[in-house]
């Protein structure tokens, strides 16, 4: 079914004050969903509510959290989320960075005792609103074999980076620093059909071709996939993920990290608190005045996109054009959602005495 | 041969003081270019020695340079390097990080108007001898086409992070955003075998397994190799790079980025100064206490050190840990250089009037 942003926007902010959220947190929570059903990116928008509220359920999730600032310096902060929704730490996060920024230039600040954040697009993007270069990263739950191992210690631990431009849109380079996102797999597993190979291994460690091998104990490999091909540098990437969000902010790392998933219990053996985020943001006039910056992105901008293509028809994709193209089709058009969401939201309204979609 | 690092340091010193240089910047090039062939890194070390003297002898190198800070606030600045090596430059911009760092708890210095840099590793393990988290990037000469096209357009533009631990060295990704490092390309030109597919593309942007295939007008490819691997996202992170490091500071961006070697002359209409770097730093301190920071990175290496492995004898690599293997034993039993190395050097030794190797 096709639903208006503005109705999905409005289902969603009365499932978290249905759970307990204020007014602000529930209206940001259903904004940070909301932006990635609208940007594409199908995984990491509504239909993650139902997840959301199981761990809320299990009482992992604290929806009336007390968000406090445990360490600072001018331009640094450890937050601690009090294992709010990721959805509101995160945002809380990064207007802090961007308050520090705004008086010393820079801001950055790691984040413990939270949760899933969403699309890391969207609290880098607060950044690009003030002129500022945005910065987001998150660990997760452990789905990612590092180069020659055959355990899942990392998650898919993203990194965004997202910049202002003049007449074009911020570049936004958002991306999970693993071959494929988890979200690919899982259509694989509902149409039945195989994967490429270099996505994922077999709980022994060899490649395999079948979307269910991950559930089998596999795991997701780094970006590059094998070592030939770089999966070492995914694997830096991934490690510098982790040790930015949780090692510096005493938030769980690698295989600690608790799982999303509710019926999946977090470790025994903590080693910090919830989950790991870290933001950040620069003003871009700190370095040159901001119209001079985006004059010169805007050139790079074009010049990328007329660059000559392999095959004819092509172009070379702007990190962040697709997802604002989408967003400009369903803000138009309506949002789709398949089958088995609609039903998941119609659940949780029953569930909460709300009107069904 | 084997040379031991003292004599190779002193001998590269003077090169450097033979073209000009001042003691101070003599002295601190060669330490950045000998720091590469201790750890590994020969294509980075003293084999760019002779490509150095190229630019200078072609006045694109200023061994002289007035470096400035031309733009600032307490934690940000763009410094120009008055077309100076970016091995003095680099850890000039490096040093006004840490001391801005230092004072407001994160510094950050984009840089234009430099010249190659040589390994991103050195300058990012300045900040962490401070107890910092270094961070060091650059753009670089125009070798990999973006995703669907068969223009170089981009550098293998390097992006580096490091980690001060506590019992274990420093945790420091240094890599290339391209799948394969152009110096691995040379090594299979030299040797005269193929390279595996998925590194380079030949000049209709179609994979290729002839390394030659580079200097008939192909491309290196980003990590991901493809974009069903995700080559979008090595891709991403090279504009990253670029934007930071050129767009930022003023510098010359995408294929405007000038060539390292001296018999390609720059392009005609640059879009700024020189080539540009990236470097920051930031306090642990600023986030947790260094103990507790440094403690629990030791346990995050030792968990990753002891992880499953797919083979038996395997072992994760901790990013940085093959590098200081390598220092410890060309520290203690020499330097090898490979045959060419030693003629190039010694034509420089000829050519200055210096005591051959």
């Amino acid at each position: 079914m096709l639903i208006s942003p503005v109705a999905l926007r409005a289902f969603t902010t009365d499932i978290f004050l249905a759970i307990g959220c204020s007014d602000t947190h529930a209206s940001r929570a259903a904004d940070v969903l909301l932006s990635a059903d609208l940007r594409g990116i199908d995984s990491h928008g509504v239909a993650r509510l139902k997840g959301y509220v199981r761990l809320w359920e299990n009482q992992r999730i604290n929806t009336r959290p007390n968000i406090t600032i445990v360490h600072q310096t001018p331009t640094t902060a450890t937050v601690d989320g009090d294992a709010g929704l990721g959805l509101v730490v995160a945002p809380f996060a990064m207007q802090l960075a961007i308050e520090k920024a705004a008086q010393y230039g820079s801001g950055w600040v790691s984040v413990r005792n939270s949760n899933h954040f969403g699309i890391a697009a969207y609290h880098a993007l607060m950044a690009v609103k003030e002129d500022m270069i945005g910065f987001a990263m998150t660990n997760a739950s452990p789905l990612v074999a590092p180069t020659f191992s055959s355990e899942r210690l990392l998650g898919t631990n993203p990194m965004c980076y997202a910049f202002p431009a003049g007449k074009y849109p911020p570049v936004v380079v958002d991306m999970a620093t693993s071959a494929a996102a988890n979200g690919k797999l899982e259509i694989a597993q509902r149409l039945g059909s195989q994967v490429p190979e270099g996505w994922i291994q077999d709980n022994a460690g060899n490649f395999t071709t079948d979307p269910h091998a991950l559930a089998q104990g596999g795991a997701l490999v780094p970006l590059g996939s094998d070592y030939t091909h770089g999966s070492h540098k995914g694997f830096g990437l991934s490690a510098t993920v982790d040790i930015l969000s949780a090692v510096l902010s005493g938030a769980n790392y690698g295989p600690w990290v608790p799982p999303f998933v509710s019926f999946l219990q977090p470790p025994a053996d903590p080693v910090g608190l919830g989950i790991g985020h870290f933001v950040g943001a620069m003003r871009v006039d700190g370095f040159r005045p901001v119209d001079e910056f985006k004059t010169h992105l805007d050139n790079w901008i074009a010049r990328f996109k007329s660059a000559a293509t392999v095959q004819p028809g092509q172009q070379v994709i702007i990190p962040g054009e697709p997802e604002l193209t989408a967003q400009a089709d369903r803000t138009r058009n309506g949002i789709p959602l398949i089958g088995p969401v609609v039903i998941d939201l119609n659940t949780l309204a029953e569930k909460f005495g709300l009107k069904k979609l």
